[in-house]
């Protein structure tokens, strides 16, 4: 029976930014948790995803900006090792010191091992150093066990020990010679900053006809026009069949179904996550262990009796997204405080509306792309009456000033009954922070002729809202 | 008496930013419309303002970004005379052939020539080549002409030939060594720019004791650290009292009040601006014809029988910032097209409300300076239940992974009683672009609850936005 040290009214097994999130919420609100994390506290973001690739991404968007700056000039090439030092500095070196003091510093209970549920509201952890430690919750679980690259089925692929996200936001020597499976925003970052950084011989094999399919099309376009011009071979419609690297460490070649073979020296399959549920118990809760945790608008588990499993971030499916996750986390903890202490559960803040309004999403490639909302098509198909407006950025003066040769293109996406944003996408370079002002407008559902009162100043790149109304007719 | 060529339904007086938009809206509206100017077309904004400092400061501001990341090093110093001709491609080579082009394209008639009222909704306009012609408007008359610059009344001064905004914007030689009078955002920005082009020795002498008095306090000190830093002698509670250039082109000298001497080759005068209402002619309309032109919130002249008389942009003394000038002509042409044709003049976007709630306004240094609403300060001082929260900047990891020792502040200013926003400021490095969704969560006086669900993507400089709502106890 469990002592009353591994008794907590919250148990997070997770500690990614979501988990830790979803335990500094119920904190704040009085109860108690423990956090479970078999690998680094901080999770994949902090570590192998966002930080590492924003780090290896910023200098080489840097450094185009300067190219298209009359009166600058850059001395020589990147200093690939300068950029992987800072790299290292922004993952801590992968040590989770700081991470962990700032669970402790919640105060929450940090206990490293694998969790594993073991019944309604236990967990069991597995410790490093051997044996199980038995976790009880008054409360809560929560799940936040985030996801794991997803390795396609492809013959010879696994064997061939292929990159996934983890190595190539890791890297320390950058392959001369790299091939890139996929056209999502995994592929199209890595691809550029490693091509940057010296992968001279860079390809991307794309199933597709298209990079980011799930962003409107032009964005994906200008995107593929910037990789192509860096020298990229980016070969649509092309789906490898075979893999082989016949010597461990030697090349690595890949044949693609249209006959064609690629030789490089390391292979990076960026084709998409899956949730991280495999040997977590969800069988002993009577879940079927497969597939996301589906969960309701407050993050709870459907089909748990008595409603006491939560879970948040890429292990429910809804989305894959570090700010959604740590969203859903803060939905999650103030729901579970909420029920926990007997006071309403269905105040505005308890419940995940973002996800379903479209979840902002930046990639941060030369040119950025960014979008929150519906695109047109998901708009239509959804049965809005709909029209769009679209505006090239490099017309507008802000964007001209920043830079020679600007290129870039905004669409808006209008409810025509309701004279709503239902979506909003920006791509063009340094463009990342102009989509706080659509998400908040789409999310607010802010009428247009409100926003025709919102002046962007002048001349900053916003001026694009101003043309984009302009557009729609106001 | 006018011929019919000589009718318009609408006469502006003044083809600059402002002026432009109206003639543009109240012909999208089915009026006929005549656009006077005496100097470019264009206006103010687009050959000695907005465009050429912008296009100055730009590079400036990129070369500091490149300075803060590490893999990245500049070839030598900016080249000046790249900068220069950038500048000279952005005024198009001070000639408005472009402006004109596109204000007859509108279409609307430009005449070139200095106009004045002659009497209710009559302007005469003096021609270039001599001779007058009499307009005739049959709807409205609208007063765009703009700004001067302030010469404060300094003994020596107006003699010893200083440089205004003009001068400054379109540099072709910048001096060693520049004395800069003034604190505020023309001050500033071109302090920065000149002194990174070459002005080795800059002096701002500011009579005040700090800079930018209209923003929050703490951005006009980062201001202040990062001007230093970079080389400039500023020196607060300095009030010139003499100034003397003996020798004409030779060097100037200003004499402070605390007794202090500086000499240089040049002096910039940056002390605020006037409206250009000497010899418009208003005293023929019953007007004073001194200070700016009083307006309603539908931008018609107070005091004018019949109500033809409108001003917009700096002429109006309601705000000086080309963005608001248009955002007030749009108004305006829209208003003048509804008396127009007896359709309801009292829409939605018939009035200005974004004046009254705080016109957004950005500082284009290093760091840059921005900010919408009102102060906190100021929001006191208004009467509102105030709560003020701030963040560090350099603390968000899309700003700390954007440059190496990222140095910023963030504050909002929250009404109380409605729990919404009456202010944001943001100073930091590229913030510029962040204004937007604050001048749209203050505009639209979006409640702090539905805010909350306006996730920012991580890792972007858009976070401080999950932080200050944070901090606020969200």
């Amino acid at each position: 029976m469990a002592d009353a040290g591994d008794v907590f009214d919250v148990i997070v097994i997770g500690a990614g930014p979501a988990g830790e999130t979803v335990a500094a919420r119920v904190v704040r609100g009085g109860l108690t948790a423990a956090v479970v994390e078999e690998r680094l506290a901080g999770g994949e973001c902090s570590y192998y995803a966002c930080i590492p690739s924003k780090a290896l991404l910023r200098p080489v968007g840097l450094a185009a900006e300067v190219r298209r700056m009359p009166g600058l000039e850059l001395r020589g090439a990147i200093d690939t090792a300068a950029v992987l030092a800072r790299r290292d500095e922004a993952v801590s070196h992968l040590d989770d010191g700081g991470q962990v003091s700032w669970i402790e510093s919640v105060p929450a209970v940090f206990v490293r091992g694998r969790g594993r549920l073991a019944g309604p509201l236990r967990v069991d952890v597995t410790r490093p150093e051997g044996g199980v430690r038995a976790l009880r919750a008054r409360h809560a679980v929560v799940i936040a066990t985030g996801g794991d690259p997803l390795i396609p089925a492809i013959p010879g692929l696994r064997e061939a020990r292929p990159w996934t996200n983890r190595e190539a936001t890791s890297v320390r020597r950058v392959p001369k010679r790299l091939i890139v499976i996929g056209g999502g925003p995994v592929a199209c970052e890595m691809a550029q900053a490693l091509h940057a950084l010296g992968a001279e011989e860079t390809t991307m094999l794309v199933r597709g006809d298209c990079l980011l399919g799930r962003v409107e099309p032009f964005a994906g376009e200008l995107l593929a026009d910037s990789l192509r011009r860096s020298g990229i071979d980016l070969r649509f419609g092309c789906t490898p069949v075979r893999a082989e690297r016949p010597v461990p460490g030697g090349p690595v070649t890949v044949h693609a179904g249209d006959g064609s073979v690629v030789e490089a020296d390391e292979i990076l399959v960026a084709t998409g996550r899956v949730p991280a549920v495999a040997g977590i118990g969800l069988e002993t809760v009577g879940l079927e262990g497969r597939g996301p945790i589906t969960v309701d608008a407050s993050m709870r588990a459907i089909g748990v009796p008595g409603g006491w499993l939560y879970a948040v971030g890429d292990v429910n499916g809804r989305n894959r997204l570090t700010h959604m996750g740590k969203y859903q986390a803060r939905v999650c903890g103030d729901v579970i405080v909420a029920r926990a202490t007997g006071t309403p559960d269905d105040l505005p803040g308890l419940r995940d509306i973002a996800d379903d309004l479209g979840a902002p999403q930046v990639i941060f490639t030369d040119p950025e792309i960014c979008a929150v909302g519906r695109t047109e098509s998901q708009a239509r198909a959804d049965g809005f009456r709909v029209r769009a407006v679209e505006y090239d950025m490099g017309a507008v003066a802000g964007a001209y000033l920043q830079a020679d040769g600007y290129t870039g293109r905004a669409k808006a996406v209008v409810d025509e009954d309701r004279r709503v944003l239902l979506g909003v996408t920006f791509a063009g370079p340094g463009v990342a922070d102009l989509l706080h002002a659509a998400t908040i407008a789409v999310t607010a559902e802010i009428p247009l002729d409100r926003l025709w009162h919102a002046v962007p100043a002048f001349p900053t790149v916003s001026e694009i809202w101003l043309r984009l109304l302009e557009e729609y007719g106001l």
